[in-house]
C-alpha cells in the first residue's frame, strides 16, 4: 500500500480541483428548483464512480432523485464493503451571512468552505478518490466494493428505505460490512469511530380546557387553566433526580460495559469547558450519570415545543382553551419504540385531571442501535484510521439518531461502520460549511488502510 | 314622571331608527382608516347631545380620537351624575362569519344585530334619549347630568386618562356619582347592578437554558431544557388545593362580607349547567369556595400564554434556548399591585435552579375595586332597575377588570353605578354582535326612574 499511499499524496491538489466541481453543482434536494442540479450531480457521481474504476454503474431513478450505485467485485474469497454516501446538500439560506458563495468553493486557511464541503460530498469523496488510487496502482481491490450515493439523505431518505426493502435490491446491495463517513470526529485530528445511536419516539400532546377561549378576568378562578395542568402535567414526567417517571421506563435499559465506562473516562470529556461554550452555569441531567453517559446511554425525555394563549408581543388577558406540548424521548439498547409510546400515553392519561381533556399523538420515531464494536470489519477500520491520525482511534457514541444506518442493520443485516471525519465546528446545516483539509488528507488515507486491513 | 314613561314607550321605534343611525358609522378606535369616521361620530354624538337639551356641548380634540362632552346643571341643590360611554366600537373581523353586515344594522327575533349594539352604543344611547325624554316632557330635570362619551375605550382609554388627571377638567366632570351602562345583566331579564371589579399584575418570565437552539438527541440529556423548567416553575405556583403559593399573596386580601354570601347565596348559580356550557367534566379553582366566590372575590394566577421550541404543525426535535410564559394575576381588595408584583418575582426567582437564568417582566397591570352599595346613588338605581324590570334588583362582582371604573374613583371620589344592560352571550368583540330590545327598551325606563329616585 506504499505505493498507494505516496501516489494519494501527490494527488491531494488534483482531487481538491475534483472535489471543488463536484461541490460547485448545487445539489439540493429540497428544493424543486434543483431539480436538474441533483440530476447533474448524480450524473457526476456516476462519471466518477466510472473513473474509479467501478462496473455496472447504474443510476436507478426514483419517485424523487436518483441513487447512483457502482460495484468492483473481483477479490474471491474476500469479504465485500457498501459505502454509502449522499450527494445531495442542504439549502444555502441564509446566503447573506456566507462569506464566499456557497456554491464556489474557496479554500481558507486550510478548510474548504463551500456548501456540502462537510456533508456530504467532502466525506464521501474520499472512499471514491481512495479506490480509485488503489485501482491505478494495483489494477484491482484486496476486497470487494460497492458504492451507493444517494441524493434524498437531507429530505429523510424516502426512496432509499423503500429500495432497500425490495428483495432484488438488498441482494444487490449484499455485503459484510457498510461504510459510511457522515459523522464527526470526536476532536480534531482524533480518529473516531462511532457506534451507537439513540432512537426516537416524538409524541404531542394537547389539553383544552373550556371548550373555547375566554376571558381570564371573567373567568379565571372558575376553570382548569390547560396551559397551568400542561406544565403540572410535565413537571410530573421527571422526578427530583431528573429521571424519568413513566413505568417501566428504564426496565430494558442496557447498562453501559465495563468497556465503555473505560473508554468515556478515556475520551476526558471536559465538562466546564462544555457548560461555557453553551453559556450554563451548571449542566443537568440525570443523577449519578456523566455528561457523556447521559448523552450517549441515556434515554431522555425533552420537551421540544410548547405553546397555549397568547404567544405574541405584549398582553392579552386570555384564559385558553387548549394547550400543546411536542415531547420526545431518546431511546437507547433495548428499549423498545411501540412499548414506550403505549407506557407513555397510558402515564400522561394518568396523569390528567378531570377538569381537562387530553388528546395525546404520536409523531415519528426510530430505533436505538448498538453496533458490535468487536467486529472484523470495525476492528480493521480502528486499525485503519489509527494508522492515518498516528493516533489511538477512539469509541463514541452519539445521542442522535441517524434512521439509515438502522434500515441497513435491519435489511442488510450487516454492520455499519461510522467512520466519521467531519468536526462539530464545521457549520454543516449552517452558513459557511467547511470541511478541514488535514482531515480530507487524513480521509484518503484511512479509506486506503482500511481497504488493507480489512482484507487481511 | 308617568307621561315620560309613556312618552319613552310611544317612541321606542323612533329611537330604534336613530340608533340605527349611530351603528351604521363604523367607527372603529384600532384601525386608522376610520379615522374620519370616529370623528364623524363624535360630531353625531354631540348632535344628539344638543337635541337632548344639553349645553356647552363641546368636542374635545386629543391626541388620538374626540371625546363629546354635555352638561345640563340647572337642578339647584340636587345631586350632580355624570354619565359615561363610548362610542367607538371594535373592529368587525372576522367579516364572513356575520349573518348580516356589521354597520347595516338589522332586527331578527327582537334584537339588534350589529358592531356595537350592544359595546357601547346600545347602552350609552338609553341615557341620552331618556335624558331628552325627561327634558321633552318637564323642560327640565330633576338632577344635574354631565355627559361623556368618549372615542378610545376600545384602545384602552390613553387620552381620557390623561384628561382626568387635568384640575381644570376634574372640576369640569365634578359630580356625585358616575353612571355607567358597559356591563351585563346577571341573567335575561334580571335588573343588575355590578360593585366589584377584580385587578390585575400582569406578567411576563423568559427562562433561557443553553445560548442556542441545540439538537435534542445530540445534547438531549446535558442540559436544563426550559421548557421542562419552566412547566416546573408554573407546576409549583399553586398548591394541591389551588391556592397560590407566592408568599402573602393573600395577607391582604379582604374576605366577603356577610351581606355577599347571602347575596351570592340569593343568586342560585347554576354550577352544572356552567360547566356544561363550556364544555368541561368539572369545574375547577381554589378549595373552599364557590364558583361565584372565586370568580369575584378571590385572586387568582393563570398562565395566558407560554410558547417555547419548535410550536408548527410536526416534529423538529429541538432542545431549545428559551422558553416564555405570560402570567396573570386578578386581585382582589385590598391587594397591592405592586406588592404582589414584588412578591412575585421574588418567588419566581427563588424557583428558578441554576441551570436555566431567568428575566420577568412586569406588563401591565389595574387596581382592584368594590364600590360602597350602601351609597345613594347606589341604592336609587338599584330601585330604579327593580321598577324597569319589575323584579328585584341583583347585585353582583365581576372578575374582570375596567380600568376606567378605578380612574373615575380616584380622580372625581365619586362611587360608580355599573348599571350593564347587555348579556354575556350578546358576542360583544365577536362577529354578530346584538342586543335585546328588551334591553334596551327596560334600559331607558331604568334610566328614567334613575333620575328620579336619585333626585327624591
Amino acid at each position: 500500500m506504499e505505493t498507494v499511499v505516496k501516489y494519494v499524496k501527490e494527488n491531494i491538489d488534483n482531487y481538491l480541483e475534483e472535489l471543488k466541481e463536484y461541490l460547485r453543482i448545487p445539489s439540493v434536494s429540497a428544493l424543486p428548483e434543483y431539480k436538474e442540479d441533483i440530476k447533474k450531480c448524480s450524473e457526476f457521481v456516476a462519471g466518477k464512480l466510472k473513473a474509479a474504476g467501478m462496473k455496472k454503474v447504474k443510476i436507478f431513478k426514483t419517485d424523487k432523485h436518483p441513487l447512483v450505485y457502482g460495484e468492483w467485485l473481483g477479490a474471491k474469497d474476500k469479504p465485500t464493503v457498501l459505502i454509502y454516501g449522499h450527494y445531495d446538500v442542504q439549502p444555502a439560506d441564509p446566503i447573506e451571512l456566507w462569506k464566499s458563495q456557497p456554491f464556489e468553493p474557496e479554500i481558507r486557511n486550510g478548510k474548504i468552505y463551500a456548501r456540502g464541503a462537510n456533508d456530504n460530498k467532502g466525506q464521501n469523496f474520499v472512499h471514491i478518490k481512495a479506490v480509485e488510487a488503489i485501482m491505478k496502482n494495483s489494477g484491482g481491490l484486496p476486497l470487494n466494493v460497492k458504492f451507493l450515493i444517494e441524493g434524498e439523505e437531507e429530505i429523510g431518505s424516502p426512496s432509499l428505505e423503500t429500495f432497500l426493502k425490495n428483495k432484488e435490491n438488498k441482494k444487490l446491495l449484499k455485503c459484510d460490512a457498510v461504510l459510511i463517513s457522515d459523522t464527526s470526529l470526536y476532536a480534531k485530528g482524533v480518529p473516531t469511530l462511532n457506534y451507537g445511536l439513540r432512537g426516537l419516539a416524538y409524541m404531542e400532546i394537547e389539553l383544552t380546557g373550556p371548550n373555547r377561549d375566554l376571558h381570564s378576568g371573567s373567568f379565571g378562578g372558575a376553570f382548569a387553566n390547560p396551559i397551568n395542568e400542561l406544565a403540572k402535567l410535565i413537571s410530573k414526567l421527571h422526578d427530583k433526580n431528573g429521571r424519568v417517571t413513566i413505568p417501566n421506563f428504564y426496565k430494558d435499559v442496557q447498562k453501559a460495559a465495563k468497556f465503555e465506562k473505560d473508554n468515556f473516562k478515556k475520551l476526558k470529556f471536559d465538562e466546564a469547558k462544555f457548560a461555557r461554550e453553551y453559556g450554563v452555569k451548571e449542566l443537568y441531567g440525570e443523577k449519578g450519570y456523566s455528561t457523556l453517559e447521559r448523552l450517549w446511554t441515556r434515554p431522555t425525555l425533552d420537551c421540544n415545543g410548547i405553546y397555549g394563549g397568547y404567544t405574541e408581543e405584549g398582553a392579552k388577558t386570555v384564559l385558553p382553551s387548549k394547550a400543546t406540548a411536542k415531547i420526545s424521548m431518546r431511546l437507547v439498547p433495548n428499549q423498545d419504540m411501540k412499548t414506550i409510546v403505549k407506557e407513555f400515553t397510558k402515564h400522561v392519561k394518568s396523569l390528567t385531571p378531570n377538569s381537562v381533556k387530553i388528546k395525546v399523538r404520536e409523531m415519528h420515531g426510530g430505533a436505538p442501535v448498538v453496533i458490535p464494536i468487536e467486529h472484523r470489519a470495525i476492528r480493521a477500520a480502528a486499525r485503519a484510521t489509527s494508522r492515518a491520525f498516528g493516533k489511538e482511534t477512539v469509541f463514541t457514541r452519539e445521542g442522535g439518531s441517524i434512521p439509515i444506518v438502522v434500515e441497513f442493520m435491519k435489511e442488510l443485516k450487516s454492520p455499519v461502520i461510522l467512520m466519521g471525519l467531519g468536526l462539530d465546528s464545521e457549520n454543516i446545516h449552517s452558513p459557511n460549511e467547511h470541511f478541514h483539509l488535514d482531515s480530507f488528507k487524513k480521509g484518503l488515507l484511512s479509506s486506503v488502510y482500511f481497504f488493507e486491513e480489512y482484507s487481511k
